[in-house]
């Protein structure tokens, strides 16, 4: 038995192809005191992951050439001479793109053993639910009986944060682009209506989707879908600026047309926000997420690829809009039933 | 003796031309019983009036075609059938671009006896005043060792933002047009720097004068200053939309970089807002205006166009950046002293 690993193999310009990624094998490493070792379950791959791979100031360092790539994972302890873990145990946190991985106990924490499935840890019950709970409700400040447009709205994050606007009493129309993920949005998520941006014609189809305009928009996107948006944005519109996966593998910054006369005249309020900026109240978020997910009033659901190797590519998969719901690779089965 | 007033003759497309202005003659009308006959004495020039002149519903409604151009004015009541008003009164408030001009009082209030020059509250003791200070302080909220930028520096709203900010404890970075306009604001009005926009290397003049980047952007012209500024602002900026003049006379909407996902990165929050979003406020702010005004903390250089028939090119004037400080048209002396 071996370990492997997925290192950075260098900076991607544009959209990472197969020379950005590095597969090395190693031994599997034993922990020393104090250390855990972890075997790899789950890994997720999110969009924001692709602003690490750059050498850019950023509010995550970029990761280092030659290291392993990091994300948020679900691992299970093989072996411990950590006093607050014991093999068997499941925890969740940030794990390098390793089968095996070893941990000081910084940057993770168990996984609630009552999460069913455990990898909601990885989504509505963790960061993107955490992303869409923040976002929505602290930046974007939904009043009941108002309209809200999600763009990215089938993914994990969009579609999390468009059923907290209906639980909210708003209005939701989400913007995705296929077919499947309206029907997705509309049918099981209870959204009110849903654009797909590829074969509709975005701004006539968001006059008719949103007869009052729009007062909040939640935007995982950018580009010309946040320009069609914002034009029918009433005043005093929040607009929730979450992510910009346009343009995440754009090799120069991208043109499009000055919106800031619209934000005087109509008094709209952009503002940017990571889900760290909440950091302290996790565990409120994190509580009310796991009380709405187990009740079944917020659902979302996952695509999974299946293999350790696969991982570059279901990443990329994320900038072809492969995905519904949270993203995740599923590395290896638990070795034995997680202890209850 | 006859009365003059200007039109909209017609929309202008673009920068407004002679064909925008049509000058008209007819007999000095007499007030009804409610009503009052002002003398207009001074009228301000103000760029938000540029957005009136088109057919697009914004915070304020268009000006009708066929009908006087409006503005902030002073004028000394000359016959009175109004209950509040005596010859020889001076008043403010909204005025048509008339000599004379009938009122029945709404829209109009005395001028303070005790303001120096009378003319203050057109400027720094009136809607400028007002927006800057509501604008730097609710809205861009400076905090003490902060570094504020401001745009249009020189002009009236953007020289007292400034100056509130300096009074806040910041270091303050104006960016104006002229080295005229750069000396008034560093040696007149206590700016630590200035920046000449149209020739300095904007970028490099920014990192020279804010060594620890940008905190609170007060924006008053939009466009390419306004992108050079953006790509240093701190974490967590704010970013103040008061006014785009930049883009006033555009034909059709200018493209530019496209700017959300540096919000992202840096959670900055941009926010548009009018002046009248506070006027449930504007006597507490007219109140502590007077008192710096007064005290002479807060200055504000006029710059006066005299003559009635010159209108239309000071208006102009504004997008040219004719002025320093506040643009006034002189339109007559007032007939007799002011009552104290």
């Amino acid at each position: 038995m071996q370990n492997q690993a997925i290192l950075l193999a260098k900076r991607p310009v544009g959209l990472p192809g197969p020379d950005t990624f590095q597969f090395v094998s190693s031994d599997i490493p034993e922990p020393r005191e104090g250390q855990v070792l972890i075997r790899t379950l789950w890994l997720s791959v999110d969009p924001y992951m692709r602003g690490r791979m750059n050498d850019v100031k950023s509010y995550t360092p970029p990761f280092p050439v030659g290291e392993p790539i990091r994300g948020g994972g679900i691992g299970e302890v093989v072996a411990s001479r950590h006093p607050a873990y014991r093999p068997g145990d499941l925890i969740t946190g940030d794990l390098p793109w390793q089968l095996y991985a070893l941990s000081d106990g910084r940057g993770i924490r168990p996984v609630d053993p009552n999460l069913r499935p455990v990898t909601a840890a990885l989504g509505v019950v963790g960061m993107t639910g955490l992303t869409a709970y923040f976002g929505l409700l602290e930046v974007g400040r939904p009043k009941p009986g108002e309209t809200v447009v999600v763009s990215g709205a089938a993914g994990a994050v969009g579609s999390v944060a468009g059923q907290l606007a209906k639980m909210n009493g708003c209005r939701v129309v989400g913007v995705a682009g296929s077919n499947e993920k309206i029907r997705y949005l509309t049918e099981e998520l209870g959204f009110d209506a849903g654009i797909n941006y590829k074969t509709d014609d975005l701004r006539s189809a968001l006059r008719d989707a949103c007869p009052n305009g729009i007062d909040v928009y939640f935007d995982n996107v950018g580009g010309p879908v946040t320009d069609a948006v914002l034009f029918q944005m009433n005043d005093f519109g929040r607009i929730v600026l979450c992510g910009q996966i346009a343009a995440y593998n754009l090799e120069r910054p991208e043109v499009g047309p000055r919106l800031f006369p619209l934000f005087v005249m109509r008094r709209l309020c952009a503002q940017g926000f990571i889900v760290s900026d909440f950091a302290r109240r996790f565990d409120e978020g994190l509580r009310r997420l796991a009380a709405w997910h187990q009740s079944g009033r917020l659902k979302c659901r996952e695509t999974v690829v299946e293999g350790f190797e696969r991982l570059p590519d279901a990443f990329l998969g994320l900038f072809r809009g492969d995905n519904i719901g949270k993203l995740l690779v599923k590395v290896a089965e638990p070795s034995q039933p997680a202890r209850a």
